[in-house]
This record gives C-alpha cells, structure tokens and sequence, in this order.
C-alpha cells in the first residue's frame, strides 16, 4: 500500500535543522514494517540523516560546507539570482533532496544518534515543501 | 507492484544532462501513486534531481565539481585508466548514482523547477545504461 | 511483500570496505523483481556504490576524501568527541547512509563493476548495524 502526503515546513531560515518530530507529526499511522520516502521539492535545499544531539554539529555542518562549496567562485556563471544561489544548487546535489528510511514496529527505525536534518542552503525564511511516501 | 525496465541513454558526453523526458518516455504507465527508483548501473557516471531551467547552472556543476574534485591530485594510486578515471569514481559517490522519486496522480511528482540530471563524469560518448523501477 | 533484518557487520576498520557478499549472505530469498533499501544506523559511516575490483580505489576515496573534508579544521566547534569525529559526521552526508539496488531475476541488478561500498569514516573497529529492508 502507498500512503503520500505533501506537507509545508515552517519557515527555518539557512542551515541545517533537526526536523524528525516535525515530519513524524505528519506521518499517516505508519504500518508494522515498511519504508518511508522523503523528497524535498526545490533545488536549493537539501534533506540528510545526522546527528540528532549536540547542535553544534548543525552549525559546524554550515561552516564547513560554505568553505567546501563557496559563494563567489570565479568559474561559476549563474550569478543573476543571489551569490547563495548557484553554491545552494550545488550544496542539493552533493547533500542529496531525497532520502528513504525504514518502517519497523509502526515507527521510523533510525539508530539512536540519527535524525532527519532539513537544509536551507538560501538565505532568508522561505517556504520549502515536502513529498511524504509511505509504503508497505 | 513492481515493474521495471532497462534502458540506454543516447551517447551524451561528459557533463551534467536534463534526462527527464528521456526518462520519462521510457516507462510504463504509471501507477496513480507510487514511486520510481532509478539506478545508473556504472561507477563513473551519477544521477541527480536539480535546477531544469537555466543551462549555466549544469554548466557551473561541471566547473566547480572539477575544482572540488580534481584531476591529477597527488594522492591518487588508481591512474592506469586515465586521468578523469579516479575523480569519476569519487565524483559518483559524492553525487550519488541512484535517486528515488514519488509518482502521484500518475505523473512524477516533482517541483517546478527539478529535473533529473545523468552526470557523465568520464571524457567520451559513452553508453550508460539505467534501470527504471516502479512501485506502487 | 515487505521483508526485514537488522544486520551487524564485522569491525571493519577506518576506510572503504566491498560489502556486497556481506549483504548478500544476510538476505532472504529475493523475489523475482523488487527493490533493497540499506540504513546505515550512525552518524559517522556511510554506504555507497562504486568499483568492485581495483583496491586501489577505496584507498583513494580514503586519502581524497580526507583531504576534502579533513580533520582539524578551524571551523570545527564539535571536536570534544575526538579530530575524527566531526569530519566523520560531514562524510556520512556528502557519501550518504543509505542507498536502494533493483533486484531482478532474485538477484541484486548492479553493474558488472558496481559493488556495494561500507565507509567506515572513523578511527577504531566498531560494531556497525545496517537495516536491509527488501519489497516486492
């Protein structure tokens, strides 16, 4: 059985947020065993498993990746929309906007430290949708 | 249900390409709900959802990945099969080579401005081959 | 059909391991066509498809990527659990914990050089666990 659902987050700004209860708040009821599939609708925005505990991993995530992938490379040419622009259509393929996780006993099977982070590689408070799938 | 299908992608060179339609043209009917995974069966080659408008945007990914992972670094031992060799390989797991993809109301259901990108990381015109596997 | 097991792979050691009989070996009988998700359930190891013959290759995925994201860092707030660790949590994002393989004829469809890579991203033989999830 498919079960979808498409869901707007809340407006959270750059950087990269720990968002698991925010998905699972929306979640139908989930089956015994299955898989749920996450794909985030934009192209400057990203969605990956990680450390669910100290934050200052999200922010050492933002540090590190803006040197690894920066604004203002001289090669790049798609400069018309934002000097955050090009380095966040990067940052999306290289983070990934799309991710499954396991179903097991009706809850998310995540190890112990994982959590769903949600990344805004844009400046500003935008309104970023998601495609819930579950299937079992 | 499953069904799936094997396809080869015309010879496109290396860079980073639109497959969309050709992607699309080339499965079954689709199911009202359900998904689509899509593996690129080579390990110098890599698939990804990104911007489907503006074609700088495909052409800064080949400028700056070749910045982020270069040819020629001294570090590399595997040279025997040319020098773009051993960055496509790290190239194909940094951007991934297989992605999944909701279908909904028997479409793709993805945003506006996403598309699927084949990323050819190797010089040449190359036969690549896909596999398309719906579940629904 | 949904199928499931938790697995625990044998200490590995830090670096890029070819997994795909370990995997193997662990699954049921596949079906005729169908899809295998694989978790990786920590935040600091990683799974990938790459090249399944030249050894050569996972040492230059262990020396390029520690160079791309290396340790020590001046950016690095999270160091408290060791150098290795915040670079650890960085690579399991940008190589990714979890992938899906087709299954086709009751076997897993890659490549005829794709093998399945377990990236071990810190230091020190850990006791590793992967969910397999297989649906038909």
């Amino acid at each position: 059985m498919i079960q979808q659902v498409e869901i707007t987050l809340p407006r959270l700004g750059r950087g990269y947020h720990l968002v698991t209860s925010n998905i699972e708040r929306e979640l139908p009821d989930l089956p015994e065993k299955g898989l749920l599939h996450i794909l985030v609708k934009h192209t400057s925005a990203g969605i990956t498993l990680n450390e669910n505990a100290d934050p200052t991993v999200r922010g050492d995530f933002e540090s590190f990746i803006n040197k690894m992938i920066p604004e203002n490379d001289p090669v790049y040419e798609h400069t018309l929309e934002g000097l955050d622009d090009m380095p966040a259509h990067l940052k999306a393929s290289v983070i990934g906007a799309e991710i499954t996780v396991p179903i097991t006993n009706s809850r998310l099977n995540l190890g112990t430290w994982q959590g769903i982070y949600f990344c805004e590689f844009r400046n500003g408070k935008r309104s970023r949708k998601l495609v819930l799938t579950v299937y079992s």
